[in-house]
C-alpha cells in the first residue's frame, strides 16, 4: 500500500507564508492554513489578519505569530516584509472579494508570490488590471480554485485528454446548496452576509460564489473554452439584493471540428443540498461523472461497455491523480487535501523560480486567468439575465 | 407484511381489450400487453397488430387471439368490434407516432375507450384535433406517461400538494439516455429508424421521445404549469434529423404568489446513461428526489433536517403510493407495475363508467390534455431553438 | 431497445392452475397470482382458498373463479380436479409451512404438478417424506425460492459458472429485515402471528422465513454445497418462541481442489432493514455482490480492475439474465419479476412434459431438492445452536 | 459555514515530537507525520527512521531534521531527548509490530508520551507487560486506532450513549480487503512482506492488521465489552502463514440486562474491496450504518421511521462530532482528517498534563487498554479456531 513519490514530503526549505483576511472565527481562513500546511511546504510567519486591530492582535496571538510581524494592514505587511531578510516569500489573500483586488496588487508589485482566494475580484475591471499585474509580476499568481485539486478530478482531465471520451458533445455542471434557503443575513449571519451584499461579492451571488467553482471545474475537465452563454437568474429570497439561483445554457467553442454544449445550474436555495458540485461530460466514447461530496470516486463508462467506479490511486486511476494522493485507494482524501493540492503545486513552481529552474509541465494550479473567466462568466450571466436570457458572447 | 386493500385484485369483469399495433418483436407492445395483464383488469381479445397481414396474422396466433378477430387495419377492427355483442371496451394504440390520431379517432367516435402510446401525435394539429374529439367522445381517453404510474412518483406529488415542501421554487428535470450515440438508425436498428424520422415521430427527436415523459413528470410531481420556455437543441450525430439532445430553461406560471423556474435536459447520446430520468423539487420548505432507475426511493430533506430516504410503502410512504403498489417495502416494483398503474386506474375509471358511476377522485391517469401539453412543449423546443433559444409561450 | 425472444409471450395454451391458501388479504396468494398471469403462461381455475368455508367462497368470487371449482378443502380440490376433463394441471400451495406437505402429496400422487412456497415443509420428517414423494411422481414439484428467479442472480451465476471469478474462496450471505423488532406477535398480527409459531412455521424462525432464502441464493450463485455449519441462535424479543436472529458459519464441500468459507446473518430485528437479503462471493479472480433491494445492478470486480455496475440486459449482462427479463436495461424490473420468472420456468418445464419433449437445459427453478436442503440448514442451524454452536454436518 | 470553536487551530505551543520508524517510502509514517502536522500542534524535531543508518539518515534530511537529531536506535534516541532542555516530549512509534514493545519501553519509562500504531504489539505477553509499563508511566501512551478518530464514529458512539437506539443487541462488523488475493508476499512487496510475517506481525494476519480495527470499532460504538468468540480462520492463499481471512461470531458481556451479539468478518482475499471497514449497531430502537470508505455519512433509522442520512456537520450531527471537525457539511474529511483526530486528541491530554490540569473529559483517544484487548482478540481468534471454533473467553 505504499506509494512512491508521494507528494506529501518536502524536499525543500519551506516556503515563508504571510495572510491577509482569516483571523478568528473565519472559515476560509483556517482552510487555507491547513492547505499550507498539510504537506509541510509552507510556514505561516506572518499576518494581516484582519480589520480591526484587536481582532487581528488576538487571531496572531492565537495562531504563534512573532507580534512583530502581526500587521494592522496588508499595505503595511507588504512594504516592511518586502524589506526583511527573511521576508515572507508567498502571502495568501482571503478576504472578502472587494478585498483582493488592492491587497493582491501590493504583493505582487513587491515580488511576493500570491496565492488568493476566489472569485478574483469582486468587479471586472480590478480583474482585467489584476491579470495584467500579474502578467507584469515576477511572481507567481495562483487562484484557489480548489476543486480542481481533487486527484479525481485530475483524473477525469487527464482521460478527456487522452481521447478516452472521444469528441466532447457535452459537459454538465451543477452546483446546488441549501444554506441560503431563509433570509439568513438579514440575521447577522455573517458568512452570508458578505456574500450576497454585492459591495463585497460583486455583481453575482450564487454565480459568483459558486457557479465560477462549477464552471472552472467544467472548462478544466473537458478542456473546452466557452463562447456564449444564455442565463435566467433569481433571487428567490425577498429582499435578497444578488442572485441566489441561475439556470445557464452554454455554447462551447469549436474544437476537433464538433462545439459543444452545455448546462450549468447553481443554487444556494435547493433543500437537501449540502454543496453538492458535480461535473458530468459526454463525448463520442464515453461518459464521465464526478461528485464533490465523493470526491475518492470517478464513475466512468466507456460506450456499449459497464459503467466502472475508478477510485483514487484505484485500479485505472492514472498518473495525474497519482502525484496529487497521498495515501492509498480506499483511505478517502477531502476537501482540506485538494485545497492543500493547490498549495503544494503552487510550492512547486515556487521552488523551481527560486532555483531559476522551469516549473515541471505536470504542475498544474488555478491562474489569474482562470479568475479572470470566472468574472466574465459571472458578468456574462447578469447580462445575459438582464437581456431575458439572450445569448451573451464571453 | 399483508397490504390490506391493495390494488392488484380484480373486483370487476375484466374489461375486453383490443390492441393496435405491437406486433411480434415490438417492445412496447408487450409492455402495453403486460400491464394491461398484471392486476387482471383486462383480457385482450382483438388486434390489428400491424400494418402487414402476414405478421398481423402470426402476432395474433402467437398471442392466442380468436382468428376471426385479428384484423388488417385498426379501422375495420373499429367498425368490426363496435358491432360485436362482446366486442372489445376498450382499444391500446402502440403504433409509431404517426398514427396516434388517425387511430384514436375511430375508436372514440364509436364510444371505444382509447389507452394511447406516448407522444399523442406526430404533429400539432393532430394534437389539437385528438383533444377536441376526446373531450366530445363519452369514451375514455388515457396516455401512457407511464412513470407517473411509479408510486413514489405519486407520493412525492401528494407531498408537495400537502406542502411538505413550501411553495415551490425550482423544478430540476433529465432525462439522459446513450441508445443514440452512434448513428444506428443508419444501420437498420428499428427502434432508432422511426424515432429519428420526422415522418413519423414529429418534430420532436429526444424532446418528444423522452423531454416530454420529463417535462410531463416535473409537471406532474410539481403542480406546477409551464409558462414559457427557452431551448437549444442539437443533432449531435451527423446526418441525425432529429434533435438527440436538448438543454431547456423554463418559467413556470404564478402560483401561492411566487413564479418557480426550471431547467430540463434530455439525451440520447450521453453514454453512461441508460434511462436516467430523474426529477428534483424544491421549494421553501423542503426538496425532493426521485429517480426512474430506482423507483422504489424517495429522497425527501425537510430544511434544516437530515436527508430522509422513504420506500414504497415503508415508513413515511402514504395514501397515494399505497394504493398503487402490491408489495411491501422492501421488494421492489419496477417499471412494468408503473406502467400498470396506468392501465389499472383506467380500469378503475372505466369500471366507473359501466356502472354509471363517478369515478373515484383518488383515480389519476394522463390525459388527452397532458398530450397536448406534451406537443405544446416539443413545439415550444423546436420554435425557440430555432430562433436561437427565445423565450416561447406554451 | 427491443428484445427478440424475450420470455413475456406466451406461445402454447395456458396452464390450468389451483391454488391451496391465498384467500383475500393473504400477501403471498396475491403475490403467486400476479406471478402467475404476468407472463401468461396460467390461468387461475380453481381454488381452495382458505380453511373457513366462507373465506374461501368470498376469495373465490373476488378472484372471480367459478363457484363449483372453489374447494373447501385441498384435498376435495385435489380428488375432483383429477376427475374433471379440463382440471388444473398445475397447484400453487401458498399456505403456512406446516400445510404444505399434506397438500403436496394430494395432487403430487393425481399427478398435478405443484408450486409450493417455501419452506418446504414444517418438519424435517416431512420434508424427506416429500422428497420421495416428488422424485416418485410424474408431476413437477417446484419450489418458490423466488429470490432465484431475478435476472441479475442468474446473471451471477452464469460468471460463476464461466469461471469468470476463479476458484471460489469465500460467500457472504445476509438477510436482515427489522419487522420483528417488537412483540408484534403478541397484539395479533396475522403474518408474525403464524411464522413465531413453531406449530405451523416449524423449528426455525427467521433461519427458516429468510435464512433458507440467503442460504439457497449462496448456493445457487456460487454452485457450491455445504458440508457443516456452526450457529448461534437468538430470540431477541422477550417471550418469542423462535429464533429471530441468526449468527452462521460455513465451510463449503471441496470443489476445484478448494474449500470455501461463508458467513451467514439473518435477522428480523435489525432496524433499518426492510428486506434486505444480500450475497457476496469472491473467488481467486474476482467478487461479486448483489441486493435484493436493487436488484437489477450487479456489482462485479475483476481483481485488480475498476468495479463494474452490470445492469440487467445491459452491457455485459448475458444470456442467462436476457432469458428471464421483459423490458431494457434501464427499465426495472423488480420482486414480482423475479417471483414471475419462478412460475415461468415451471410452465416452459409443463409446456415441455405436456408435448412428451425434454425441458431445454437452460430452464432453472429450484426443486425439492432446495427445498430440502433448506430444511436441513434450519435443522442444522437449530441443532448448532444447542450444542453451543458446534459444527453440524448438512 | 462558520464552525464556531473548531479544533484546527492551537492554542498552545507546539509539540516537540519524535519518530521511531517511518523511513522515506513507508506508507505509515507519512501519515502519521501528516496526522501530526495537520491541526499544527507538533513539531517533528528527531527521528529514529530507520533500522539502516544510510536510510535513517537520508529519510532525515528529506524531512529536515537536525542531523543532530537523527539517531541510529531508538534507545539512543530516547535517551539523548531525554537529556535535552527541548527534548521531545512525545514520540510516535511507526514500526513493523514486533518493534513497538521494546521502543515504547524506552521512551515510557523516561516521561515521554508515546503515540503508538497498532496492534499493540506483536505477542500477547509483550502487550501485557507494556499496559503495566503504561500504567505505571506518568506518560501518556496513545494507540492510533485511527479510525475512532473519523468524527462520524464519534457521533455513533455519542447517539448509542445517548440510549438513541435503545438497548444494544447486535454488532456487526466487517473489515473486507483485496490486496493480498494473491501470494505478493513472495515476489517482494515489503508491506505485504512483513504483514504476513509471524516473526513481525505475531499470531494474526488479517486479524491483526484489520480484524483488531474493526472489532476495536464496534465496541467504541456500542460502548459494550465482548465476552467469548468463536472464530474459524483460514490462509486462503497457498504458503502463506498468517490468516488472510476470518469468520468470527461474538457474544458480548451483559449491559442492560441483556447480551448483545456480534458477527466480525474481516479479509485480505476479497476482491473489490479496497478497504472495506463497515460497522453497522441495532437496538430496540433503531439502527445505525458506518462505512469507512464513504466516512462523512452515518445512516440511521430510529425504527418505524425513514432512514436519515446524518451528515458530518449537518443536520443531525453533534457535539462530538463537531469537537473533531475542522470543515462545514458537505465539505468531505477523510482517513488523514481522522487519522489527526486521535493525534489532535492526544494533544489536548498532553497540554493538560503540561499544564498539570486535568484532562476534559470530552478528550476520547485510543489507549493501552484498547491495545491490549485487541491483542486479547487476536489471540482468542487463532485459539478458537485452532479448537475448530470452540468459543473461547477475552
Amino acid at each position: 500500500m505504499a506509494i512512491e513519490g508521494s507528494a506529501s514530503e518536502t524536499r525543500e526549505r519551506r516556503i515563508r507564508l504571510g495572510m491577509v483576511g482569516g483571523g478568528s472565527g473565519a472559515f476560509i481562513g483556517a482552510v487555507h492554513r491547513i492547505a499550507a500546511r498539510l504537506d509541510d511546504h509552507y510556514e505561516l510567519v506572518a499576518g494581516a489578519l484582519s480589520s480591526s486591530p484587536e481582532k487581528a492582535e488576538q487571531s496572531a496571538r492565537e495562531l504563534g505569530l512573532d507580534p512583530s510581524r502581526s500587521y494592522g494592514s496588508f499595505k503595511e505587511m507588504a512594504i516592511r516584509e518586502a524589506k526583511l531578510k527573511n521576508g515572507i516569500e508567498a502571502v495568501a489573500i482571503v478576504t472578502p472579494n472587494h478585498v483582493h483586488y488592492e491587497a493582491a496588487k501590493e504583493f505582487l508589485k513587491r515580488g511576493i508570490h500570491v496565492i488568493c482566494d476566489k472569485p478574483l475580484t469582486s468587479t471586472l475591471p480590478d480583474a482585467r488590471k489584476l491579470k495584467k499585474l500579474a502578467e507584469e509580476s515576477d511572481a507567481l499568481f495562483v487562484l484557489t480554485h480548489n476543486y480542481t485539486g481533487y486527484p479525481m478530478v485530475r483524473q477525469a482531465r487527464e482521460m478527456v485528454a487522452n481521447g478516452e471520451l472521444g469528441t466532447i458533445r457535452l459537459v454538465q455542471m451543477e452546483y446546488p446548496q441549501d444554506w441560503l434557503t431563509e433570509d439568513i443575513e438579514s440575521s447577522g449571519q455573517k458568512q452570508a452576509a458578505w456574500r450576497t451584499d454585492p459591495s463585497k461579492s460583486g455583481a453575482g451571488g450564487s454565480t459568483g460564489d459558486i457557479g465560477t467553482h462549477a464552471y472552472n471545474l467544467g472548462c478544466f475537465v473537458s478542456g473546452l473554452e466557452l463562447e456564449e452563454l444564455s442565463a435566467d437568474l433569481d433571487s428567490f429570497v425577498p429582499g435578497r439584493k444578488l442572485d441566489d439561483n441561475a439556470h445557464v445554457m452554454m455554447r462551447f467553442k469549436e474544437k476537433d471540428g464538433a462545439r459543444a454544449k452545455g448546462m450549468l445550474w447553481c443554487s444556494q436555495v435547493a433543500p437537501g443540498h449540502e454543496n453538492g458540485l458535480k461535473v458530468r461530460v459526454y463525448g463520442t466514447k464515453g461518459g464521465l461523472e464526478w461528485v464533490q461530496a465523493d470526491p475518492n470516486y470517478l464513475w466512468y463508462t466507456p460506450f456499449g461497455e459497464p459503467k466502472r467506479l475508478i477510485t483514487r490511486n484505484g485500479a485505472g486511476s492514472g498518473a495525474a491523480a497519482a502525484r496529487v494522493s497521498r495515501v492509498p485507494s480506499g483511505h478517502p482524501e477531502g476537501y482540506l487535501e485538494g485545497f492543500a493540492n493547490i498549495y503544494s503545486e503552487a510550492a512547486r513552481a515556487i521552488y523551481a523560480k527560486r532555483n531559476g529552474a522551469k516549473a515541471d509541465p505536470a504542475i498544474v494550479y488555478p491562474t489569474v486567468d482562470d479568475g479572470l473567466k470566472g468574472m466574465l462568466f459571472v458578468d456574462a450571466c447578469v447580462q445575459s439575465s438582464k437581456k431575458n436570457g439572450a445569448w451573451v458572447k464571453v
